[in-house]
């Protein structure tokens, strides 16, 4: 069996010239894959690299899909795409267009199944650490540093936009340092004190702390000289060299811009925010720009598939908008396109369907699991005595499935969208949970797998309709599918290959020559 | 929105002179990492390939997983890796330490969860076709010419393997051309009159017809100057130059080889088979040889975690030799691993589990889902009126699973590997349609979803055990899901970015520089 102690060989490399006799061929590849920092650590020394960089790109975009890995995209491109027989091809997204593709390993410190905090970490700053750890190694003391603090100290400017709130995990791993993400407040204090130049999208999380005895954080921030804009007019009013936090005039769940499928045409789309982040970062010495699309992930959490390939189609167009910008400046670009991890256990593939797919029928989706909860408690709400024949035309309108309630075991159903008698049990019992007050639901396992904690009768509505289009879900949290990157521009070549989290991070320090 | 027109950008690149302002920079790149044939085609001329290829290598390995995505190889890695809190790592399989990697989509004409028969296709001659059909294109009449038979003609040697009968889908995707995937003994007779070198790995199905009333297909190879070795005496007595077709001695379900999980020491391996081909093929002008782990896609068809994991711990011993041969030969040798699609819809993540992982509970595993099958229907034979506890010890002996018949719903349960109530039900009740005649088996789309067609029990248990490990199945198919492509050697740079199966094709004819 061929074996490989990658640690012995690094080390070797770059303390001694390399006899080449050493190592053979393959493993001569896999040395000169390694990023240079490794090497470094590896050798105890701080010799500098010796992997020449290629002419460093000025203008690095960093995008992390939370919860997005391959399938995620093509989940999307099938939608796209064409289903019909004989002609059925996949439409690509643009970022599947890029030259360069590399496999990404995501497990943290704690599981194969990481977390988002952990993973932003690595991603941030190359380190692997706990799950719910931000900026802190593996101790849960030491506090890194993270590509965009070494971007700032190298004088570029530092965007970071998030389709959640701000002191969320993924956009909190590139400045903070604390040893749970649960410390929204703490992350807040610590955004303040950043001196990014940038941060847009959702709001903050507790903005008074926990107790909502804090000096409110939007304070603090405009004391630390940024301006804080509420409103899609002031958001227009932005201007290149502002210092600004641009937060979405129309919020969703937990305070973040509203989902890709029930936005409005005055909302405030993540590619507006990228827009405008070029307009305001765009200078001399460059900039890093790392943008979060946060709720691919929450819906994948919460299995609904049709508002996730929504949620990728919208961060297509906002990557579109650094495509733009590497148009015009194709020589000093890189674009990164990744996931954090993927979650949901998302597959382009369901029992029920065989080798069939009908991505088509998601199309009847008309808003996300979040809207039909708000439309249903309010439903609820009105009447407390409710009956499932009510919610029947909300229920079509919102995913175009269709109940027949005399439907019959084993009936032949040429409407797809009409549910099958299995299906039909489903959702009844579903329905009669949801209309529990939520802490008198059943517990047992089986629910536990049947709704994994989501309002039981949207979960159900969207995993039925899921499955009939051919898409199916194992877990309601993350996984430790592996994720893609996508890499296009100055150095791009460098992002090649299978690697681990943390070697993005060593691969962009080397791309910009940060050290 | 970035919007590019990859046929008009092709055709115009053949025909005339690149104005280089025709196309922005990404579209540029895109052009540059198309396929020089298809830059013919678009074009509808001979005229010879624009980009002109590296140094040709001589010896081509294509490694064709089948139903092998990212998440299979993932999964043995996890499986081989360390799961300890705050040590958590996967062991890198060979193949993902290779330093090209690409994405591949794998719809065929008919469907985005596609069939081996149209997939192997597109991988050995670049066309896409219907589901079930082998080497002809969509009018299901114009046979294709496959990179094997060019390859020969060019007066390289070939081999070809696999651990399901070589008259299945994939292997015979290499040399025959047939509407259906199920004329194998048509198949057979074209595989008389390939002239390959090499054939090596499972049996023939239906040797002598549907019917039985054909011509021996073995006797058939034997006149056609094939050396047919059915023991592992005669394996080992096979020199360089003959002209083989080596058998298994001990076959498995369909006459493929056995499982990994299954083998005995005296068993031929497929690590044994690409060494012998190796022995067998080498020669001045080279070899093309193709690999396929056939048994990967069975076992995921069949939602068993443990086997698909030692089928790939299997099949990267197999590649290890292919390694070794590229040690030897680094300017000459282009390794290729790929999938032809994903099967099961695998995931590692299990809603019971939530973050958690616990490979380890797969260790305990002893045999596959076949073999269980074997022993059960043997049991069930010499006792008709067995009862479940009378299976148990033999369901802990092969699984590890435990049952406590008088388990509580919500019991805390210690022991990771005792069923819980919800298990033990579908234990029982999977048990009681097990014991019922096969024609006799409920149909519903319930039972539908737990069996998928398979032995209730056996797939029950294989669910059990892989939920509890964190593992996860959506499907008894083929899914959409793209695969990776690994590449090692002479022109591997090629095979890096997101592309179609079919370009697969495209890219090998042009790394050994084949018309």
């Amino acid at each position: 069996m061929f074996k490989f102690n990658k640690r012995i060989a690094l080390g070797l490399l770059a303390v001694m010239t390399v006899v080449s006799a050493v190592f053979s061929p393959m493993e001569q590849l896999l040395v000169k894959n390694a990023h240079p920092t490794a090497q470094v650590e590896a050798a105890g020394s701080n010799t500098s690299a010796t992997i020449p960089a290629k002419k460093a790109p000025k203008y690095l975009f960093l995008f992390i899909g939370d919860g997005m890995a391959h399938v995620q995209v093509q989940a999307a491109q099938v939608y796209k795409g064409n289903n019909k027989y004989g002609e059925v091809k996949p439409e690509l997204i643009n970022f599947s267009k890029f030259p360069v593709t590399g496999v990404a390993t995501t497990h943290d410190s704690t599981s194969f199944a990481p977390d988002s905090a952990s993973t932003a970490t690595s991603l941030s700053s190359g380190t692997k650490t706990h799950s719910g750890v931000i900026g802190l190694t593996t101790d849960k003391k030491t506090s890194v540093e993270t590509i965009a603090e070494k971007a700032k100290q190298a004088d570029m400017k530092v965007g970071i936009i998030s389709s959640v709130t701000l002191n969320h995990a993924t956009p909190a791993a590139f400045w903070a340092n604390v040893e749970s993400r649960g410390q929204y407040y703490d992350i807040g204090l610590q955004m303040a004190q950043t001196d990014f130049d940038y941060f847009a999208g959702g709001s903050l999380g507790q903005r008074t702390g926990k107790e909502k005895d804090k000096k409110d954080l939007y304070e603090i921030l405009k004391e630390s000289g940024y301006k804080v804009t509420e409103t899609r007019a002031d958001f227009e009013e932005i201007k290149a060299g502002d210092k600004v936090y641009a937060v979405s005039e129309r919020l969703q769940d937990s305070g973040s811009m509203p989902y890709t499928i029930d936005q409005v045409d005055s909302d405030i789309t993540l590619a507006d925010y990228v827009k405008k982040g070029i307009e305001v970062l765009d200078n001399e010495k460059g900039f890093f720009m790392m943008v979060e699309s946060g709720k691919i992930d929450w819906a994948c959490h919460a299995n609904d598939a049709g508002t996730v390939i929504h949620e990728v189609i919208g961060y297509e167009e906002a990557i579109a908008e650094a495509i733009a910008f590497y148009e015009k400046h194709p020589e000093d670009t890189l674009i990164l396109v990744t996931g954090d991890h993927e979650t949901g256990g998302l597959t382009i593939g369901h029992a029920t369907m065989g080798y069939d797919t009908a991505f088509d029928m998601i199309e009847k989706q008309k808003m996300s699991y979040v809207d039909f909860d708000t439309k249903f408690e309010e439903m609820k709400k009105s009447n407390p005595e409710l009956k499932l024949s009510t919610v029947l035309a909300e229920i079509e309108e919102t995913f175009g499935l269709k109940v027949k309630p005399d439907v019959a075991e084993g009936e032949e159903i040429e409407d797809p969208f009409v549910l099958t008698k299995y299906e039909y049990e489903m959702l009844k019992n579903a329905f009669e949970e949801s209309m529990k007050p939520e802490d008198n639901r059943a517990e047992t396992q089986e629910t536990g797998l049947l709704y994994g904690g989501y309002n039981p009768i949207s979960v159900t509505l969207t995993h039925i309709l899921n499955n009939k289009a051919g898409i199916g879900w194992t877990s309601y949290a993350h996984t430790g599918v592996p994720v893609a990157v996508y890499a296009l521009g100055a150095t791009a070549e460098n992002y090649g290959g299978y690697y681990d989290n943390t070697d993005i991070f060593f691969k962009m320090m080397d791309s910009l020559k940060l050290k």
